[in-house]
């Protein structure tokens, strides 16, 4: 649905601020928690949690990270959930989320309301209340910005440094084409796959892939390590090829580092029963540079997304 | 300033996205610490505090909330400010928080490190660390939004309701013509003042004016009662009338109730020894709207700042 009308009766600007945050409210229902613990205050107020805090934000502009090809509804269920996919790569549990909207006052209400109908259903989906947030008049764009907070497994906080020479490489799903199929838009964050792999000590480190393979896996990488990757292992979806698994991003898959003196195969067999529905991938290992084998995948090759270009 | 050039070499886009991480890094210095509890992994990690948590978000936005006249090192202190002024708000303490930036391409790198050092200023004078963020491409406009994430005062967390029939309304700083003063830039947030009066148990509700004190202060009033203003008793700003010091907005000041049965001298007294360099005045009380006193400001005929019109 393309966002904006000249119909002023049909745009933002028909209602006025505080009907349009009591319409906000209705159309958020249950994801919305009374103030002071939701929408109403200053701040949000959040229950202490006994957990260190997480903090991520991520937004979605209109012209970037969607169009008018996305249902609006999907529109917002990715924006809520690209902020969950980094939750998942920590490992945590998401507890609340704030969102800042930025809009020309001629947005349609009908998109504004699919929008909103689309957080409203991940929030329920993953129990997230929507606390607070703000809008602003912003001429001739939307940029909707939603920040997470939630905390870490009662285990640890997985970071993105923690591998080491030896370890294995994984990761979960599928790569690439993440664009042309919808993907991008339609993916589930890995939630529960992140805090169950939090509670696997010989989990060292992990990320979740927005950029791309051959960009992300450069973070996970130990020091004086490259990643020697089996090209026969890349799970490819459907659609992609290669270079696109490696390249395109918005893949919103965890890749993590599982410790080379772990029984892999203990490992795998203990994630099938987990997580049937979830593909599970080893995609080979961290090596010295002058041990990488000639066959091995060299993604000095690949370049992944790259921002601000 | 004006933010954006037709120069590439001057420009975001001339160093792409990791030089220009880096970059940040660099103007941030120590108001960003190290990853996770900073910068660079896929969430921020903060330790685990006592209290119930705040959470707010405001953005600044090109051509809304500054524009060319406004130095781009004061947007960034405007943005933490906002937002550290509705922690105030609820007498809270803030503990860290994180940026996501939505700019064009073509934005100089001279702008753009002015705008961080002014938000790295404001992080090391309160003590606030910038722990994680976002980068994004967005055509042709600047949206800079900051989540703040706080703790409420031990005491307890002072919200908007709670005023009672008979309290009486009070207010720090001086009110209107925030905009050509620069006040809207160059104020303090009432960060000390905040949770000082949190700790005062006949303070029963607190605010601060964003869109004006005819607006806000309908967010104060108990049911079934009205504020009764003295109209001499109104602080106003250099240059500002009545008018302009009840709907100019963006003043950032504390408004509160305090129990009528409250000791209002002594209390004066103690703010005044305790900050003798800011403002308080006593506007009125909340009234009956039967016995709103003929000589009292009726707020029904002022409007505050309407967002989205």
């Amino acid at each position: 649905m393309h966002p904006f009308t000249k119909n002023l009766r049909l745009s933002v600007s028909a209602l006025g601020e505080e009907k349009l945050i009591a319409a906000i409210r209705h159309w958020l229902g249950s994801a919305s928690p009374r103030a002071p613990f939701g929408i109403g205050d200053d701040c949000a107020v959040v229950p202490a949690g006994r957990a260190a805090q997480l903090i991520t934000v991520d937004p979605v502009i209109y012209g970037e990270h969607f169009n008018d090809t996305v249902p609006p509804r999907a529109a917002g269920e990715k924006l809520f959930k690209r902020n969950l996919s980094d939750i998942a790569a920590m490992g945590g549990r998401p507890r609340a989320a704030v969102l800042a909207l930025a809009l020309d006052s001629r947005v349609k209400l009908a998109w504004l309301e699919q929008f909103y109908r689309g957080l409203a259903a991940v929030s329920r989906r993953y129990r997230v209340p929507i606390v607070g947030g703000d809008i602003a008049h912003h001429k001739g764009g939307i940029v909707a910005t939603l920040t997470l907070v939630g905390e870490s497994s009662p285990a640890r906080v997985v970071t993105r440094t923690g591998a080491r020479l030896g370890d294995w490489i994984f990761v979960s799903g599928t790569l690439g084409n993440s664009l042309r199929s919808g993907h991008h838009w339609n993916f589930a964050p890995r939630l529960a796959e992140g805090q169950w792999l939090a509670r696997q000590c010989d989990v060292r480190a992990m990320l979740d892939v927005s950029d791309g393979l051959a960009k992300d896996l450069r973070a996970l990488a130990p020091r004086g390590a490259v990643p020697a990757l089996d090209r026969a292992a890349l799970p490819l979806r459907a659609g992609a090829d290669m270079r696109a698994a490696l390249t395109d991003g918005e893949d919103y898959e965890l890749v993590f580092a599982l410790a080379a003196r772990a029984d892999r195969a203990a490992f795998i067999r203990a994630w099938r029963k987990k997580f049937p529905r979830t593909k599970l991938s080893c995609l080979g290992r961290f090596v010295r540079p002058d041990s990488l084998p000639a066959d091995a995948l060299n993604l000095a090759d690949f370049r992944g997304f790259e921002h601000l270009r």
